[in-house]
């Protein structure tokens, strides 16, 4: 796919239709995030990556909003660092990283949507992840449910005029 | 370009051969930030855009190393919202929103490289931006000097096998 069309077909997608991610795709969407630039080249990230379902049902309840995790084909959990950087760029960095991911998928047909982890303890409970990381996020992948993805005409956003200031605010 | 390829041929790049961006390449990058993803939607960014050569150079003083600002073509330098929104979002949203202009350039064959601000008062006088916004990013933008951006075979980066974890960690 053209890389504008891949930024212009991404949109959040919840329901999936069964179908499993191949595991090569999986693999270029971990190298997207894998490649992604960060402060000092830092990488302050790691991937979990779950496929198997009686999982993917449990870790749909790290949050009230991640029910959508439950009929993915693969969850992404990206974990975050023990502790920040002097530049305060862990968040920064782990949203470059996912944002390449969202895109690699898109890239291949693959809808996304993330989630939030709220019961950290019960996410490092099913992952396994060190007890000293505070970060974790998810990314659920598949094929959407409705309609492949194709190019949104007029995303909800904010104006270009509204938000693009040229030279000065 | 395809998606795979600009995602690969996405590099730092600090020095710039002197030719201006088309301004409808520059509306495409800033509208690959506004179709980004982010926490309920909230879209939590202004982007300012500075071509004028001698409004760049001002600009490269705001961080020790924002040198590269000096010769871009262009800056786009995102600014975060007054406060953080419930979810503690406002960075990883940013992140989200710088990545995507970063491959929406680098699929045009338009480098790009990020520079912190430290000197926020600085840039607050050069850009005008609001009192109340305590978060400012550059991107610096243009053709690279030394050579066209091409697929990194082998980008500087943690293996895939060390980041990637499988069900579990």
């Amino acid at each position: 796919m053209q890389t504008w069309e891949a930024i212009t077909s991404r949109r959040n997608v919840r329901a999936f239709d069964g179908r499993p991610v191949p595991a090569a795709d999986l693999d270029q969407i971990l190298e997207a995030g894998r490649r992604s630039p960060s402060s000092q080249n830092w990488q302050p990230w790691d991937f979990i990556v779950v496929t198997d379902r009686a999982q993917l049902r449990e870790l749909a309840r790290v949050w009230r909003g991640a029910a959508h995790v439950a009929g993915s084909a693969a969850t992404i959990v990206v974990i975050g660092p023990a502790a920040d950087n002097e530049f305060g760029r862990a968040q920064f960095d782990l949203g470059q990283a996912t944002m390449s991911m969202l895109l690699a998928a898109a890239d291949l047909g693959i809808g996304t949507c993330h989630a939030g982890v709220t019961d950290l303890e019960l996410a490092r409970e099913l992952l396994g992840f060190p007890a000293d990381r505070p970060w974790a996020f998810l990314i659920s992948l598949g094929y959407p449910a409705d309609r492949p993805l194709t190019p949104v005409r007029n995303p909800r956003r904010r104006p270009l005029d509204e938000i693009v200031h040229r030279g000065r605010w």
